[in-house]
């Protein structure tokens, strides 16, 4: 549904060379909305992995979304957390006149949005919310609205990264990766942010058919360079892609069929379709994500 | 910048006769973002009069906004709330990358921002956000970020309406209009949200040159006529527009320069460029909010 990081792209308040060329010439540098993917096992009932401030647009361009015949109509059947942060959780309090939206997340990401950025009171007070947790390393069915099983299950997996800048406290698995699997065999790692890739972490991911992967930041230094942080981008939690220790050249040795960069954020030049790091992204069988990808677990 | 009330029109799970118009047939039912305003002394400087979830692409198309020299600009100077609504605030979230961003807001706004929506303690976590308090019936002037005069001034006023739904609790003040004045003596009322027009406010409403006004609903039954909900406009606390009793017959007798409603809700019939109750609005001297629409006091 969206593959930039928080704030989109271009950002509002950014001017940075690849801000600039979003504004100017689309063409060299899509616009893209802040990070969501959206997964179904039938092509018709649909789950969102994490909902950003976006997802009201984001939904118009789900496939299914048809005209149906009543007056209101959820198109998707729950959301699917990673973490609690803003641009990953927001869209859950956008959803709110959906009246009955089930959640699937880790008791660590559920107190975080019960206590710090209060998302599941407020949207409470417009309708039922009901939240399935997911311990991590557990499998849990993914059901429909209705009860009905969906075909799909996901299993939450801690990954290395602080927690949200706005939770007083956290627990572990305050922020994960998803593995989603069908019946059929295939499966989808979703890992929108990552601060590292160890070997246990390697061989999970090395299962999956389709794995989207944190493509915040090329370089470590990449916001230090622009004068806009002092911090690293590994200091952010987010293990840059270029450089020899980058998850480029680790993400390239897996054999899944899809490996695609997603949650990029507006500073990073693999946006801008003529960089030189994004022809290293394709030359290393990897894919820079683009709002409206579509990809299938067997082909 | 926006005009729709929460949910934006169309809104993502409505299939009502208005968003089905707008999603196949929008040149007769313009697609309009969530109600929020700005608002200029110079056509440089501007103040947000609420902050709604659609603000990152309401702020490019801001008149004023070109191309900094700088990597990072904000294009405003501040954000005045008339009350704590989702819809009306949420932008302040997504603003947090401003790392400063001054709030003005009624004591009873910002607790609720501070306790029940928590949005002031999460968007703290990012960067400066300095509240100025707007006592009702006080006259504040509004500085750039820098501390200078931008020549505007706001007083708040409180109007009929209750608080949030998802407010624990709310005092005086929760729900405000607010009142703009430049030094040359031109003045905008801006009241979204507003569940009667006595006498007082209406002496209040007729001292300005533009009047932006609460056109929620178009009548008291729109919702439970289409089964949508068992609440009533005025149960809701939005003086419906039609009707002996409605706020267009009231509005109608003042001689504001230019009187436009917004927050429209997506069921308003008025969305439709050629509905009857679209006709009768213009009839009666006043204008149907439409995302875009540039007025100035003195033309």
């Amino acid at each position: 549904m969206g593959t930039a990081a928080g704030g989109g792209f271009p950002q509002w308040n950014c001017w940075c060379r690849c801000c600039r060329e979003a504004r100017t010439n689309p063409e060299n540098a899509r616009q893209r909305s802040q990070s969501s993917a959206a997964i179904s096992a039938d092509g018709h009932h649909w789950f969102l992995l994490n909902a950003s401030p976006d997802v009201r647009d984001q939904l118009s361009r789900l496939p299914s979304n048809g005209h149906p015949s009543s007056t209101r109509y959820v198109p998707i059947e729950g959301v699917v957390l990673s973490d609690a942060e803003l641009d990953h959780t927001l869209g859950v309090t956008l959803l709110r006149e959906a009246r009955h939206l089930p959640i699937y997340a880790t008791p660590a990401i559920r107190a975080i949005l019960e206590r710090d950025s209060r998302i599941l009171p407020v949207v409470r007070a417009f309708g039922d919310v009901p939240v399935t947790e997911l311990p991590p390393d557990t499998i849990q069915a993914l059901r429909h609205r209705d009860g009905e099983p969906s075909g799909l299950t996901v299993e939450a997996f801690t990954v290395p990264a602080g927690p949200p800048q706005f939770a007083l406290d956290a627990a572990e698995g305050h922020t994960v990766g998803l593995m989603i699997r069908d019946e059929a065999g295939g499966s989808c790692a979703f890992v929108p942010g990552c601060g590292g890739l160890g070997p246990a972490l390697m061989a999970r991911l090395a299962e999956a058919d389709i794995l989207l992967f944190d493509g915040t930041f090329w370089d470590d230094d990449e916001l230090k360079g622009l004068g806009i942080s002092q911090r690293t981008a590994r200091e952010m939690d987010h293990l840059p892609i270029g450089g020899p220790d980058g998850s480029l050249a680790r993400l390239a040795t897996l054999p899944c069929r899809h490996k695609v960069y997603t949650h990029i954020n507006n500073t990073n030049p693999v946006l801008l379709e003529r960089s030189p790091e994004r022809a290293a992204v394709v030359a290393a069988g990897l894919q820079v994500g683009f709002d409206g990808l579509q990809l299938t677990a067997d082909s």
